[in-house]
């Protein structure tokens, strides 16, 4: 009998976070490929680059030096999105011409002041420290300015993802008004709760932790999956077990608990292709400044581009921009990749 | 005086057809770049080319041998993300695991037998053809099968869209339940519609058409134009000047000045930067076999990804995938770019 077979057939998947659907097709990934070959980026960097402008003792575009920084380092973008100055405003022609004003403050954050490490291959203590200037820098950028309501704490990887220096560094947006997706899994996280009084993601995760079939990895705090309704090919979430509204809420014990799940999940990432694996990743967290937000459990996403190989990536183009985002594998076909892996980073592995 | 001006200050803009919020920040543009730089693709390709899977007489993939066709050909995707005979189904895991099996047919159209003649480069007759055609396409998919319910018509060009084979074609996917542009389309122009008894579209083209700012082309029947709300740097969007709801209801004297202005918007394309211009563009129409859609009015989006130059383009990645979309420059100079620029491609005038 012909059956409906999610290992199998096309069919569509909730995402219980933004209330979006997702189509999967997981029989095409056979088609063959006469696209677009990437070139890989060279992965042999110094650990100092007299010409980078996040390396200790070099200067910035503004004309300043950056200090002799031992550990990880932060400043304001010297390309800001969104600026403290901005006037406030709004435009509003018949409902169909409509503009407001928006203001924040971006900036950016190198990991350390080795030009050539990346997260995977800091060490847990190296990324503790990244870990605590994550959290002070929420915290203190909360407390600026009470009119910042969203911090969207990101990094870009790889030049594949729009990464404009090699060297190691995440960026920090903040915002007055809500971002798309903060509202929507706002509004989600929300429904759930006031229904249950639970966690949407801590249901979520009971659901992962008995079935165990998307688990990459697991430790005492956190739990890295890929989540049912991944739309990248290697999508993955770091989901805190306790359900805390944002990073500045967890305990020393917990910080190490993330940073060290994160250097695993990472150091996987690289051994999945052995070159260092490119994504975009983030945390969303509460927004700010905003009243108790007690629906909120703090997670972190990363969405990777890389498909086939390390040159062949999946494209969101056509169908997935104008009509529905879609994938080809299935999420428990790419955990159960990512599991096989080993923790331990192939290059230092080599030792 | 520093009032809120939107050629100088961020700001986010409504998208009055999905309701989303884009971030502008018309400021940015002047940071640098040391990030990923394209290669360009080939641009002389041989009018036949014999390993090419879309070229009369050769073979595809699944051993058949295409037609010596002589204007454009359709056929059924050798690798379709949507099969027909998909078994129904669904799963739900206390509302946390929900999934559905999704059905439809996936098509491939050449746009004509000749492998080096794209959109722009093909006279407005071929172009009227290729019209022709996706409109029987329209017509004879929802005809076949009373279960499809939506029809998306759309072109990967270049590889840096995920085009997997430099022959000018461009794809049909139809499927049984609205994916999620649609559904977002359909709801707002249903609440437009409701509220006044006129098309959202139509009254947003009055507004467009008084202030002129943001016209890229315009002829009797179609205007191309930047929206208020583009997300991609160079965004278009081709609406007709009558309310209809898809490209089956368009008269002989339509069709052809529809093949007209895309031929012009799409030479100006290419004209920008001296290459043949990369983008995903597809027609948003009604949905099928669904009643009235009084509502819905035709149009055709482009989403272009480049940014700075030929080999510079956009990323939507970490804050944008994470966050909201955003933009460096605003619409208003972009359309004024666009409308600057020859509508005689530069190799036809080099003739
Ligand atoms: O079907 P193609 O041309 O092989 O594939 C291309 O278009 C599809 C529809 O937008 C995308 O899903 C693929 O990622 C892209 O490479
Ligand atoms: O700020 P950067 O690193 O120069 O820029 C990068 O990240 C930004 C935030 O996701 C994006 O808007 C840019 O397109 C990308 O190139």
């Amino acid at each position: 009998m012909n059956t409906f077979d999610l290992k199998e057939h096309s069919h569509t998947r909730l995402n219980i976070l933004t209330g979006d659907w997702i189509l999967v097709s997981p029989h095409r990934t056979k088609r063959p490929w006469q696209g677009k070959v990437e070139s890989l980026p060279a992965d042999d960097r110094p650990s100092y680059d007299p010409k980078c402008y996040l390396c200790p003792g070099n200067s910035r575009a503004d004309g300043s030096v950056n200090p002799a920084y031992t550990d990880s380092f932060v400043f304001v973008n010297d390309f800001s999105a969104l600026l403290a100055d901005t006037p406030a405003g709004e435009l509003n022609v018949k409902g169909l011409l409509q503009a407001k004003s928006e203001a924040g403050v971006c900036k950016v954050i190198s990991f350390s002041p080795d030009h050539s490490l990346t997260l995977p291959l800091l060490s847990v203590e190296g990324i503790k420290k990244v870990i605590d200037l994550w959290a002070e820098e929420y915290r203190s950028i909360a407390a600026s300015n009470p009119a910042i309501k969203s911090i969207q704490i990101f990094e870009n990887k790889g030049e594949i993802m729009g990464c404009s220096n090699p060297h190691p560094h995440g960026q920090i947006w903040s915002q007055y008004s809500l971002p798309l997706e903060i509202v929507k899994e706002t509004n989600r996280q929300k429904a759930y709760f006031e229904e249950h009084q639970r966690s949407l993601l801590g249901d979520y995760l009971q659901v992962e932790l008995e079935s165990r079939e998307r688990i990459v990895v697991e430790n005492e705090h956190f739990v890295a999956l890929v989540p049912f309704w991944a739309t990248w090919p290697y999508e993955t979430m770091i989901i805190s077990k306790r359900h805390v509204q944002d990073i500045t809420r967890f305990s020393e014990e917990e910080k190490v608990a993330f940073a060290s799940i994160l250097k695993k999940l990472t150091a996987k990432y690289d051994n999945l292709f052995e070159i260092s694996f490119p994504y975009s990743a983030g945390m969303h967290q509460a927004p700010v400044n905003d009243g108790e937000h007690p629906e909120w459990h703090w997670h972190m996403h990363f969405y990777p581009p890389l498909l086939r190989s390390a040159t062949v990536k999946k494209f969101m183009v056509g169908y997935e921009l104008l009509a529905n985002p879609q994938r080809d594998i299935t999420a428990e076909w790419a955990a159960e990749k990512l599991r096989a892996l080993p923790e331990v980073h192939y290059k230092e592995n080599a030792k």
